[in-house]
């Protein structure tokens, strides 16, 4: 089940939710980043805090466990002034038996105005984004291989931030493609926001067939993949993924595949850094590139609030 | 223990703490639904958030997992500007060994204002309510088989929306009535309210001995039991009775007791169907009816939200 | 790794984190204790929040699992309408590998103002407080065997409010000194504030070598130890040292550690009694004793919420 831009979008355009970056249309991307530019920053005022949500009710419904993207979601929505409500449907009503829309569909009755939805399944969130009350928005926070939108809109602001211009950037994304709904969300903002040049570089067992069809170059070199980019995306490498018949050992793909100082060399000299967390320090990025001056891997946490605050606003805010 | 209506009211009847319905006077019981009438709608309006518990800690206690209810308690204090604090306590102190009583003393030690209790034991809250400080409300959330006084509110909060006057109704319960809080706290309710003409529709199995004394009619086939009926509130049957030897299977329960479109055409053709949810559909209920035009479930979600913030607006507000 | 006073001290002596009693100047303890005797009552008025933190964000960091001590965290915290995130850390991000200062930093980059942190391992807090960026306070919320100084300062101010002046005073400590990093904050707060006679008074099993020079006398008799003191301290058992060799059994350890009327009538005729909780009735302490006019251990819990809130605002607060 593939999610398409209308399912999100109003008749006129307007973000209605926030499912995938796939289709999205560049002005509503842009609109996102700009809107989030003005959140950024607060955090060195006196108050964090802004009344725009006063009075809303945001659920953050997580199927699937993350605390790091729960925190994320649940500190921007107070920094809001919304009421806050965290589930771990896993271990609730679920195990009652009760099915997925009977949940979704309690808690809309009891006046909910936004879910932030955390799935182990594809599509999940954009499901319950289907069967919604009208006035209810539905953020992904997660779905299976599928999306994670807010995480590819503060990779993009992050971007823009440190480098302006997307149009002329070499980026190159590095690890595990195969099962990262981040690298998807990466590739179709990318795409959207003019980049040409963006290489996929990974052993031929983590990457998903087909994939340059979404428009990137494949590399099975990290040297050649590296090779002159302004921008390194790196992937989290899951460590169960170690465990199985796709990789040879930990130490193995960090001589192959792990982002040292040395490999880091071969991209442009102002290069900067990236990964979603957490990090295996180690296994895809050495300690020295994820603390050295080219990191902007905190910067990215930074902004993930203000891009979060400003999806919420742009979808439940009286403005939107 | 059975709980008597003066433990839970002052000297001069108003609400003290909120135990039982049983033997809750008349004008106390329409005083909150009163109450709550003012409270709903709200979700509509720009800010569903209210100053009248500004200032004030509640904290939910509970002894007995339940995602469901929590949340309800939550929202509605949130709505009404409380500071919450959710104590999963089966999982804390207790496992330290620390008595029930000693945990209390010390949360009121830290100037709570109103405990939300859920416990598997009867008389739990009841015996809390015993022991609190003056100034300190005890709202029972549930305990063991004995009420859910909050659930039996709202259902009789949902009847009068629907239904206007309760004296001429026909209501059947339907059910697993032997492990049911709600069941109690509802039959409790409709005789104050001067429901005539109550069935309770169930196996033997699920009977307790002595129903009748509580003033109900006791029917073992559903078709009876529906017959003109204008409200039928069905119980959840809990996964564990369908092992046991309580009943024959869950196929067989169905056949038998659970709600259909057929069954339904039984009752008054205005009936209005009720669950206290989580549903199990296709055990006590069909999808077609939990569905359908006279299922007004949802509506009772809300309205429980409603209900609650009467209850602890009553008890601890500036306006008790 | 033990902690200093320069550590939690700005180069002109204020207070920049909480970490240790140990080493923390008298006029600076007295700051706090002053500081909290302005939030006490408070719980008595309409409202008990305070706008002093609004816009803040405090993150409860809890490495090792404490409800209770959470709880009163929690609660300062939001009476003076900090926004307040727990995160139960052994069950999150720490579980996919991440180290403890990537978790902090990332927590740091969502504009966090103040971690409260609870670890196992002795030192953790002030390793965090050592890495954080230059606004961002820590207070260490029990740190292994070493210090838990929130409840060294809250038993400060329990003393000074039922007997005033300090330098008179004899005072017993009783119990598992061993394990108890209460006892260690104990000790120093007592010293720092001018206490001649502090007695520690435990089983051989029980007390750390050299416990001597911290200026304490050594009893292993109770009736000698409890002779004429104003306070007695009383230490919790934990359930897992009578299962060990370090004692025979808890019947055996209550003969003759547990604080009955008849040992308590051997202390000065006005004499307190003290416990940090959960208390393990029948085991360290008589129910008679801990119910009796001479306990003071619900005080303590309604003071360690003032003296929390002292510690935030004086930390984080705009008048710090």
């Amino acid at each position: 089940m593939m999610t398409t831009a209308t399912d999100q979008l109003t008749a006129d355009g307007r973000l209605r939710h926030l499912l995938t970056l796939q289709g999205l249309p560049r002005d509503v991307l842009l609109h996102i980043l700009d809107a989030a530019a003005g959140f950024v920053g607060l955090g060195d005022g006196e108050s964090k805090k802004l009344p725009l949500l006063r009075g809303k009710t945001v659920f953050n419904l997580f199927f699937e466990s993350s605390t790091r993207t729960r925190t994320t979601f649940e500190i921007a929505a107070k920094r809001l002034s919304a009421d806050v409500i965290s589930l771990n449907v896993a271990t609730s009503s679920q195990s009652k038996g009760e099915s997925v829309l009977d949940t979704v569909q309690n808690l809309e009755a009891m006046d909910a105005d936004l879910f932030v939805v955390r799935h182990a399944a594809s599509g999940a969130a954009h499901f319950i984004a289907r069967h919604t009350r009208p006035h209810i928005a539905v953020v992904n926070a997660g779905d299976g291989r599928h999306a994670h939108p807010t995480q590819g809109l503060l990779d993009m602001f992050t971007i823009r931030q440190f480098k302006g211009d997307f149009a002329p950037l070499s980026v190159a994304i590095v690890g595990d493609v195969l099962h990262s709904r981040v690298a998807r969300s990466e590739i179709h903002a990318l795409r959207t926001l003019g980049v040409h040049d963006i290489r996929v570089v990974a052993p031929r067992t983590l990457l998903p067939a087909g994939i340059e069809d979404l428009g990137v170059r494949v590399c099975h070199d990290l040297a050649a993949g590296l090779q002159g980019v302004d921008v390194v995306m790196m992937l989290r490498l899951q460590n169960e993924r170690m465990k199985g018949s796709l990789l040879p050992s930990a130490g193995e793909y960090f001589k192959n595949y792990g982002l040292t100082p040395e490999k880091l060399a071969l991209a442009a000299p102002d290069a900067i850094v990236m990964h979603p967390g957490p990090m295996n320090r180690g296994v895809e990025i050495d300690s020295a590139v994820a603390d050295g001056p080219q990191a902007v891997i905190l910067p990215q946490v930074t902004f993930g609030i203000a891009v979060r605050m400003a999806v919420m606003n742009l979808l439940i805010g009286g403005a939107a």
